[in-house]
């Protein structure tokens, strides 16, 4: 097994990168680990740091994608960019999954192109777990801004392999993010997609799911489009960021509430890794050959190691074969019913 | 200043409703106020409750329109629901604005097609107060699944209207939501509504506003489509729960947390204030001839006692008036918009 790590971009990179990916190689002692980047920073890290280079195979890159790059540039004008070597590394098949915080839209534009999406598949998604009453995997949450109902299905398909093999969730259940529970509800697209997805008997799907009820356990996959995805997404994040916020701020308040404070310190740190989403890795992007890791942008250490921690168990996990295999099945099914459709033409 | 009072409809009607229409007339000695619905059930919870029933003329409504019944019965199959007689009762002038726990659908389709839409208006739309670290309407929350750019612009210059004249914001900055902040980000229709709001003299546009920026005061209106919105102000209200749920379990957990809780009580309570929607009262629905609010179908007294003072504001503020001046002025530039296209293709 062996996993390649961006460690340049994001907003911490290279620094909390290398770090995290010195912290990953303790923690799984039988991995290797390629880190692509500059090569004299992360030699600085490690030597201030004294992590092991033993451990770890150097691939130099010249230049780093921005935030701010045009995604395009992965594939056309940055190739010696550590984003773009990583990706073609994984494609050539030097590693089994990559790791990266760079620029999202241009990871996702280089999984599509380098790597290249997984055999059936019509469009790979990005997903997110959402650490609701349950892990929930929102998917797509920003990748595709417009998409048709076949795509929400396979997001389904995709989705539900991920919670099975990543989380162990024999049957996942999957539902379609929607203003309401009712059949009828949401534009033509979500009901379309109703229909596919009731229809897929690869999946165990629970219908619509408002966004209020997302949140107490009714689902284990939420589809969306990339739009109402990101929309959501950020929603719960920046609501999420403002009560914590508040409630920090209620305990700072007074000598009383900061001795209150003190007794609770337990359930506050229970509470804090529940809802803390860099526990469950970066964002993953399903449907591409090979299984490719967005960790957040901001990934600290921790973070990251969680991201890489994440990677290692997709390439594992047989997540990827679940994949293609129900890629194929849909693939089968989609013959199989036009196939139907233009007998039944012929007879007309 | 004559307010109609729905009292039947909702979770907690008509118990909740009629002793919210009660501290209404306390609270409001100069208002009148006229309660449309079971008019036994009302004597008999005046009588049980001791409010004095001279405050108010009581109609008596045969049928209620239930949360499961098709919209359209306001007009055709219930017209003497509570509903349907009182928002003809508003239609007629004989009073000043409505207020209604009931069916979301049939009091939209109702408000539409009884008491008709400003004019001008090209689509009336909900917008309901989300409170982040600063009231934010959002508008549409869920009557207009698909929208135009033009009706997203509406809502933009309806939500200013609104905050101006009932929370005294001068210049409510106006933030269009989105999946990014460029002007690129969004399906077709949010960049096309993103130019159509930067052209619009009337509005203090701020540009493309994220799911997570809405909640630190980056905007006081927020513009988007009936699905998105509907699906963003659920899944704050979601995660909200969610997470005011979880605070109370720590506080319960053990003896010394119960102890804690004790030395909080004061910021607990200002806190669960900040963030109690009802507060604000209920959901406007903006772009009809008279104010109508949609008090939460959940309302208890206090919710429902505040969605009557949001009633009596909207109808004594002049913000029906502001928004009638800015949908002709909406109007007139549409109008001079295509006089000038005509001219320019007559002169080619």
């Amino acid at each position: 097994m062996k996993i390649i790590v961006d460690v340049m971009g994001g907003d911490n990179a290279p620094l909390e990168t290398v770090k995290g990916a010195f912290w990953a190689t303790k923690e799984f002692p039988d991995t290797e680990f390629i880190l692509i980047g500059d090569k004299q920073q992360i030699e600085e890290i490690a030597k201030e740091n004294e992590f092991d280079l033993g451990r770890v195979e150097i691939v130099h890159a010249d230049e780093v994608i921005t935030m701010e790059d045009n995604p395009v540039l992965v594939v056309r004008g940055k190739q010696s960019s550590s984003m773009s070597v990583g990706l073609r590394m994984l494609a050539e098949g030097q590693g089994d999954a990559f790791v990266s915080t760079g620029n999202t839209g241009a990871l996702f534009t280089g999984a599509n192109l380098i790597v290249r999406k997984l055999k059936g598949v019509l469009r790979p998604g990005i997903g997110a777990i959402i650490p609701f009453e349950n892990p929930v995997l929102l998917m797509d949450t920003g990748a595709n801004v417009t998409v048709t109902e076949e795509n929400l299905e396979q997001f389904g398909v995709m989705g539900a392999a991920y919670m099975r093999k990543m989380y162990g969730i024999e049957n996942p259940r999957v539902g379609l993010l929607n203003n309401g529970s009712e059949e009828c509800k949401g534009t033509e697209l979500q009901q379309a997609a109703y229909k596919r997805l009731m229809a897929n008997p690869d999946i165990n799907f629970v219908g619509n799911i408002e966004g209020n009820s997302a949140a107490f356990g009714t689902c284990d996959v939420l589809v969306t489009d990339g739009f109402t995805g990101n929309i959501f997404l950020k929603s719960v994040e920046g609501l999420g960021k403002l009560l914590l916020g508040k409630i920090k701020g209620m305990f700072k308040s007074t000598l009383l509430t900061k001795l209150a404070a003190l007794c609770m310190l337990k359930q506050v740190k229970v509470l804090k890794k529940q809802f803390d989403s860099s526990e469950h890795g970066g964002a993953p992007i399903l449907g591409i050959n090979k299984p490719v890791i967005k960790a957040h942008g901001s990934s600290n250490a921790k973070a990251f190691k969680n991201a890489i921690r994440q990677a290692i168990k997709c390439a594992n996990s047989g997540m990827n074969e679940e994949i293609a295999a129900a890629a194929q099945s849909y693939a089968d099914r989609r013959k199989a019913e036009r196939d139907l459709a233009k007998q039944e033409k012929n007879k007309a």
